[in-house]
């Protein structure tokens, strides 16, 4: 038994709407030869809103590489025990019956990672294991839950904690004027998730299977640069094209189980963007609905990276439209491109 | 069962002597209030002499964390994969029979890390799981070798591939000037190491049990600065006598198993400096020769982070001295400061 309890999500308070974001795009780009272009695919992001850690004045003047390590540092110190917290209290647990902590972030860098200083600030005990991933992007909700599950499957009796801090804001880069990086800066939110998986009991989706996918020679669609003045993401303009390679991925997943990925009660995917959720709805011949949890998060956050996932499981637990035995899919999708995918059945 | 088969190590082809290290240090840290210091803790090390993936001139000139990004990167691709291949062939496995990657590298950022770049070239299945931890440092061997560990315990078919790839010398920060980072100058080596954990068959170490241990409130004992100039090393000078609050843990997880840590027949620890053996043994009360492998380590490659213990363990089988039951530990120490540990019995 592996059961992912309800997530626990904040998003921070300083808030950029849609229209924000393209009176800057017009504002800072005004010259720029495909602004056309940028403004509509932003426009046909589907994202409402975003929420950002600093006020945007602030996001936009790049402070260094050193500040922005500092801001990342003293930010997820200052919100990721709260959100921590709540998951734990969700899942009916204290700190001391953790076994497991898996720390997905892709936006700032720490070593050691944030783990260390979450076991000794929140009485975690000292022989908490670490996962510290950074290098799965927005694909390591996806892998955090699948690690979770797999380590419940070899110690029946564990409990893990998830945590994904995702400061997208922290990645903006000024000089990158390619379409790709315009549409990534109104794209992409802020925000901290965090859920446990409990070895024994609880109320969520029972993990039964795991599966990951790399799509072959796509190592460098979905990348960073890594330079002084920070991560730079590299978006190629291929990757919202991806889900017709993965979708073959996903159905293969679920036929392991003897399901059919078409067919299922749920689904819990990565919001990208618009485009890779209303493709997986027809290649998997899914009605668009059954992507209205993603497709929430997307709108009301944008795309907030390995937090995705956690998000749109919370609104599915929020909605408590989920039966008993239903069946339904998790994904993450990230650089790679990689698929993280679980099976799940609702228990409670 | 999980067996760890034998590791395979390369280290560069570019060497520096103590004796070059101590001229160096001497040249350039001529006006150094504590030079003396210096000189003295850099001989104390024990470390005769190291490889560098490029001439020592090349290391000394930073020239900028872009261009050191691109080196990391060209480089891990150059070297990694004859290592791995040696690795499979150890452990009489092909890529197609890998179910997860463990990549471990504190010393080069890439997102997606380079496991995206060895599934597509070196022939693993695309369903092939990857695990990149960048943010355990000197720990990450001992981890990557329990959450293999861990994996076969899950999926008691699947076979796991561990990879650590360091270059310490992409690390050298020439404005470093304290004691620790001059001395981290003369200590840290170049090295990639690679492994096979087996869920069936193989000879090794058989993995009987894993466990974690965070020294409490030393999370800025061992920790990077992320700096527009890349990855500023910082040691603390109380880091070398850690040993003493570490030695409980590992007697701990001994006894856990029934075993007593200060008997055992074989002991397989991070080397992360001449102080970290010499006290190991004193407060598990073993004899110096019981850490022969380690210190071989030191002496020839000098502190390979965590690549150290798949190449000491490598110098264990070697030595071809190890007999059918035999009992050992395996223990990596790191940021956080963080010790993963194994206790494993000798199979053939």
């Amino acid at each position: 038994m592996a059961v992912l309890c309800k997530p626990a999500i904040a998003v921070p308070e300083y808030i950029i709407t849609r229209d924000d974001t393209l009176e800057l795009a017009r504002q800072l780009h005004d010259d720029h030869r495909q602004l056309k272009k940028v403004l509509r695919l932003i426009e046909h992001t589907g994202v409402v809103r975003r929420h950002l850690i600093q006020p945007i004045d602030k996001v936009l003047e790049h402070p260094g590489f050193d500040a922005r390590s500092a801001v990342y540092e003293e930010e997820s110190k200052a919100r990721v025990p709260a959100v921590v917290r709540k998951a734990l209290d969700q899942a009916e647990l204290d700190p001391q019956q953790i076994d497991l902590i898996v720390y997905v972030s892709c936006t700032g860098f720490m070593m050691p990672a944030l783990t260390a200083w979450l076991i000794n600030e929140m009485g975690f005990r000292s022989e908490t294991r670490q996962i510290p991933i950074a290098q799965l992007g927005c694909a390591a909700g996806g892998a955090a839950i699948n690690r979770a599950h797999d380590f419940c499957r070899a110690y029946p009796d564990a409990n893990v904690l998830l945590v994904a801090c995702e400061f997208c804001s922290l990645c903006y880069q000024p000089t990158d004027l390619d379409v790709g990086s315009l549409l990534s800066n109104g794209l992409f939110g802020d925000a901290v998730a965090a859920a446990v998986v409990r070895g024994r009991g609880g109320t969520g989706v029972h993990l039964e299977r795991n599966g990951s996918y790399l799509i072959p020679h796509t190592e460098d669609w979905i990348s960073y640069a890594v330079r002084s003045t920070g991560f730079h993401f590299q978006l190629d303009k291929r990757v919202p094209g991806t889900m017709e390679p993965l979708a073959p991925a996903l159905r293969a997943v679920a036929e392991a189980e003897h399901w059919n990925a078409g067919e299922l009660d749920f689904y819990i995917v990565h919001a990208g963007g618009p485009r890779i959720l209303d493709d997986l709805c027809r290649y998997l011949g899914v009605p668009p609905e059954a992507f209205r949890f993603s497709r929430a998060t997307l709108t009301e956050y944008g795309n907030i990276a390995s937090a995705v996932v956690l998000d749109a499981l919370a609104r599915m637990f929020d909605e408590a439209s989920a039966h008993d035995g239903q069946r339904g899919l998790v994904a993450g999708f990230g650089p790679g491109i990689t698929a993280e995918m679980a099976l799940g059945t609702w228990t409670s």
